[in-house]
């Protein structure tokens, strides 16, 4: 556990989805495949608060985000939460858009990289979790939907309309946002919105690799990485390179530096504490 | 009309270019092939009243832009414009500059989607009409050139150097503000400033079903996207996530997200009341 | 010298790297051939002060930033800085990290136009010199390499975690400063980062080409241009509008929009001042 916990406990059993953590890797699996891992209210909630707890634990150094079976997650289950929708008052309403928006605002704060393991379909909140993450490893047959306009919403959900355009251009997001067709991704590739394209039988290979980089690598280092990134888009260029001055200065006391120089000037690999 | 619209009537006669209304789509056609379609004082004080009015008709639904004869728009004119820039006090200079820029903020405030239908040459001012627009569907054979340094002043222009780097980035946006070389459509299509690019002889077909596919389609839905993409590029991220929540509560009150799930469950397609 | 230059003198000698000027091109060079240009303390201090006198020059209308040898810029020095800022007090390091995030700072509010001639490797602080260019003229075998979380430190450095996503957008940045991997330059040219791509054996003249256009050329609405470009990052849409209005009211006003005209109607090539 983290130095600065409070007496709240860490959860140990999430419900609504798979949680497994090895080697510093904690893999969240969407478990509903005959849904094509639709989220339910229930699915938010539990996801909003692991993202919270994360940085809290010392065992995760990287998360990764899945589907089971044969999508990634096709977004807000129609029945089980477009239906209950249409039933409530404008309080639960906002209630719940609220929630939905939280998880993606826990994503980009929090420290740890998240990688996005893509496969068959990431359609609606499928696909804004997918942007929200720091990696997309993607499969050749996999397919993007940003379908909010198709369900009769607006197409700038859960920050969708945020995020777009700052990875893909204003032009491009437009396209996918207004529209909400289905995106094969070869031309998500091609417009900026993928990490890494894999074939189909490598997806596993490629995840697993970037994952076990992430959590063995400088871990300090990429956490200052991930917050800048996410922050800087909201400074003006003064402020950046200031924070990005003051942040440098603190990690040249880190541990990992002064381990890379050793390393360096020993003709060895480094070997990374991740503080 | 809408619902809130003060005494002033609406504008039925623009005498400097053509306006055509048909089933939700209005399209401007400028209309002075011999010049190239070269934008006039009249033409950019007409642009800028119909873009503040076209809100609070209702009947367009989107719009598109277009021109007559061999090109889109090949900007101010030399003549009526430059040659008369020439002669004029700061103050006009600075009324004239500002008509110029609130034709282009007009564009993307305005819920109303629009369509730029770019053949031929968008030039100067062109090229921004057709940047300022949410959909660039683009012939082949088109080409852009932003030239505003070739006639001596800043690439900077109309919003220019705002919009274009948050399109293509800020290292494409350099290279065609700076030098305003001519750009071909296909290497345009490469930086992001191309929604649909298409053969020449498949243009109009191409802006048809576009614009009646969003003159049909879910108008509140496109209306709440458009203005969040606008509004989010100015807004953090945590701003930009509450508006979105906001938003979306309030679309889980309107009739078509009703008629969305209406349609699911009843397997029909829906039919959207824009509202 | 400008009109505004106060008592101190301008420097001639530049101690830590070479410096020619000919026909409104200053170009820089960075001769440490045998340490791939690495950056020294010395360096670093001689290259933002130049940055900051460099507007105040009248012989300058064009930097030119290159490494003499095998490579452009290997970044900041192991022997000579790692292992210098493993001794230094808090207080040192922040000067010395906010050093180096002031030369890029100077390299985008200087009005002059930037090329860095990237051929070889540019790591490092070398690939932010590059990055904070304006324009990145790179012979087809050049490589980037964003390597700071390799040493142990924070990928945003310098300025890199503001600009790097502006310009290739926030996925392709994640990949390049979180990981630090070395980029082939067909593959940042993909992901927007050349200007302007070139067999090896072109890249002299490439540049020689832009940067005599840039130095011959409309000085005035370039150096506006690229203040533009660099402000309006950091500004919203209506601000954005305003500044490019008064921006182009005073340019009307300048020497070279009149020298447009006359050319355009004289038939002739324009003379450009430069005001």
């Amino acid at each position: 556990m983290s130095s600065f916990r409070a007496s709240a406990p860490l959860t140990e059993n999430w419900e609504h989805f798979d949680v497994a953590r090895t080697d510093g890797v904690t893999t969240v699996t969407l478990n509903r495949p005959e849904k094509l891992n639709a989220l339910t209210f229930d699915s938010y909630a539990d996801l909003r608060d692991l993202l919270v707890e994360l940085p809290h634990r010392d065992d995760t150094r990287v998360l990764v985000l899945q589907g089971e079976g044969r999508g990634f997650c096709s977004g807000g289950d129609v029945n089980e939460i477009i239906a209950e929708t249409l039933k409530m008052d404008p309080d639960d309403l906002l209630a719940f858009t609220r929630m939905t928006g939280e998880v993606v605002k826990a994503m980009r704060e929090c420290p740890v990289p998240v990688i996005a393991r893509v496969h068959g379909i990431a359609a609606g909140a499928g696909s804004v979790l997918a942007l929200a993450s720091d990696f997309r490893v993607v499969a050749r047959s996999a397919r993007f939907a940003f379908l909010f306009t198709r369900v009769g919403l607006s197409g700038a959900d859960m920050g969708a309309a945020y995020l777009l355009p700052r990875v893909v251009g204003l032009g491009h997001a437009t396209k996918l946002l207004m529209l909400g067709d289905t995106v094969p991704a070869p031309e998500a590739d091609r417009y900026g919105l993928v990490s890494e394209l894999v074939e189909d039988d490598e997806l596993d290979d490629a995840v697993s690799t970037l994952a076990t980089r992430l959590a063995q690598g400088p871990a300090f280092g990429y956490a200052q990485t991930k917050a800048l990134l996410s922050r800087e888009l909201d400074m003006n260029l003064s402020g950046a390179i200031e924070l990005e001055a003051m942040t440098q200065a603190l990690l040249m006391k880190s541990a990992d530096y002064a381990e890379f120089h050793a390393a360096f000037t020993g003709k060895r690999t480094p070997e990374w504490k991740g503080r």
